[in-house]
């Protein structure tokens, strides 16, 4: 049964642990609100996971210590255990499959832990990390559906209340759900009145449909970048707790989701992973209602592969005008790169790369394609640019 | 003058307005020192210029105040004038190039600036604020040159030496010298022993070589991705500050720089501009003494441009093999991509990008170059696609 003596029993084991992560004012993030970001993507291990899992591990037996911990994931709670475990000079043992991105591997192995690659998906690690502690006698740390992790992660509601006077809502990004859980139950617990919501990617909406529906539901599949809250189905603990104390639960879409990792970089010089951003996202897309209130967003994590970093950053210029992809049809004929790029050059643009298609059965047997992909200011010069194509006789597809 | 009075009597306008960025412990930077970092790119406008320009402009005159204040920059400066300005309730123009990238325009504006946008490049953007200063009464707010101006700079100085017991050394951006100036004159004043490092871009190192000849020097020429600190000549009151109270100043290179930002994405989830990562750059690749010391680098901001920052992330993945564009010479005959195509999904590279290039003059008729972009894990999954194509008959080139 959690307790909010335990929370703040984890609060004091924490103390001298982990970084009591400051507030950011972020009032771009939606003009009628008065938003703050906590930005857990800075606390050690870059997400919030360190909390529950240095917490649970603080509290095994000396039996279990002695003989170590077990857990699966390729993602933050991989490192919180790793650096848990650590910190708690004890051995700890990470089942990955072998897919996992070899920086989240390496940054595991970093805090101490010992890997174990299995081969095949998320499952095979599972149920392997579960063949090691029955086999080997380790205590195996569940990601979220434990009441001691819950406990950890709960100390982040405390320090939230300490933080901002007058708070009256709080954003709260869901996977299995022991973030919100811990969360919701601490400051509720001292004021009722603070709303909680949560939020999941419409890609993964385990907690949101469980909610719903009632009772737990698995989902089939799942798909979304916010991989980190990419869960099938909530946890036992974390559900009954949802239920109780979580106001509303919502969902983002990917598209969102990049927007607001965007804007975290942009406004805050912020890196978060689409799973510490989907709350960040509600609060942009009006999913929640907050107008007129003060709000914490908290940006869970920041472990975000610099694979889908860049497509994010890469979508984010093209949605915002500062790239673009411009394809003209010509006839081949010595000169044409070479007038369209004068244009080009006149009017602002940086030409980064261009493209040369001939042989189209569309078109004339002379004709090519000049597809041109350029760096730019905004949509007003990108219109100037096209405008000046046209105007020199230039034929522009799409 | 210059005096510690004057950096606590900023610090004392400053505390209700600025944040007082936290220390984050960097311990990868270099694993033989013991390094913090100071992120002055979570700072109000996204760096430290605020705390200059707030002062300088709470400190004018009510007459002055009342005209309002002029300023030339597309950068940090304009915003910190900008909001320091509307935040002492008066009014300030931003003389801009018309090039300036308009992400920062916009965010100029946002501060409460009205913007003045001139025909050129920055000098006549300069030369119209002095004409603003003379012909409107406005007062001209230097961006470093200006004992206030270093005084508020200062105040990050008092800070470091509150936050860290035992602190050895300081790694501090410089361009035009005015944070350096501040820094180093409130910690030496209090505490001679601890170090002061200052770095500039290879591309435009003026400081360095000023205080290298012992007398100011003009540079020709700059270049580089640091815009932040890309400074033609240092001031009069930076450079004799500097001449007496700064250790020494390296330089680095735009690919360390590189280097630095995206290590600071990747281990602690901060954007930080060229200018504000070189302290990192210095840190990381031993260009100061500090092996077994407590230090801190001073991230200075965080205001990259999105289009840059794209390319820092490319060439960060290509540089640590987590991107790869390889070549494959091929006779042009059906079946071919699907043959390349099945290899390397097999060996779980994941292909972004094809391009077929036909009509070589070095090769066969019937030959054409296949160009793969495609995401990969690390060097050696690279190697063991290259291995497999190698295997299957296929001619990788370059």
């Amino acid at each position: 049964m959690l307790t909010l003596d335990k929370i703040y029993h984890a609060a004091y084991v924490l103390q001298n642990v982990i970084r009591r992560t400051d507030l950011i004012s972020a009032p771009k993030i939606n003009p009628e609100s008065n938003i703050y970001l906590k930005p857990e993507n800075l606390q050690l291990t870059g997400s919030f996971k360190i909390r529950g899992s240095y917490y649970k591990i603080s509290q095994l037996s000396d039996a279990e210590k002695a003989k170590g911990v077990v857990a699966c994931s390729a993602g933050n709670h991989a490192q919180g255990v790793a650096l848990g475990a650590t910190k708690n000079n004890i051995k700890s043992i990470i089942c990955l499959p072998d897919c996992a991105p070899i920086s989240k591997v390496e940054a595991t192995r970093n805090y101490g832990a010992e890997i174990c690659m299995v081969e095949g998906v998320y499952d095979d690690a599972y149920q392997q990390a579960l063949r090691l502690k029955e086999e080997m006698g380790y205590t195996f740390i569940h990601p979220f559906d434990d009441e001691a992790v819950i406990a950890g992660q709960g100390t982040i509601g405390l320090e939230l209340i300490n933080q901002l006077k007058e708070l009256d809502a709080v954003i709260v990004p869901v996977g299995g759900g022991g973030l919100i859980s811990g969360v919701a139950y601490a400051i509720k617990t001292l004021n009722p009145n603070i709303k909680i919501y949560g939020v999941q990617s419409s890609g993964a909406p385990s907690m949101y449909n469980s909610l719903q529906h009632g009772r737990i539901e698995r989902l089939s599949d799942v798909s979304t970048i916010a991989d980190g809250i990419s869960v099938k189905e909530p946890g036992v603990n974390t559900f009954d707790i949802c239920r109780q104390y979580v106001d509303d639960i919502v969902t983002v879409t990917d598209d969102e989701v990049s927007s607001a990792i965007l804007t975290l970089i942009e406004q805050h010089k912020l890196i978060a992973e689409g799973a510490g951003a989907v709350s960040v996202a509600a609060a942009m897309f009006n999913k929640v209602p907050i107008k007129g209130k003060n709000v914490i967003c908290l940006v869970s994590g920041g472990n975000i592969d610099v694979n889908i970093l860049d497509r994010v950053i890469k979508r984010g210029l093209l949605t915002s005008g500062r790239s673009c992809m411009l394809t003209v049809e010509l006839i081949d004929k010595p000169g044409q790169l070479l007038n369209i790029s004068r244009i080009i050059a006149e009017k602002g643009g940086n030409v980064i790369g261009v493209h040369h298609e001939r042989a189209n059965a569309t078109m004339a047997v002379n004709g090519c394609f000049l597809r041109i992909n350029m760096e730019t200011r905004n949509f007003e010069q990108i219109e100037e640019i096209k405008k000046a194509l046209l105007d020199a006789g230039f034929h522009i597809c799409e």
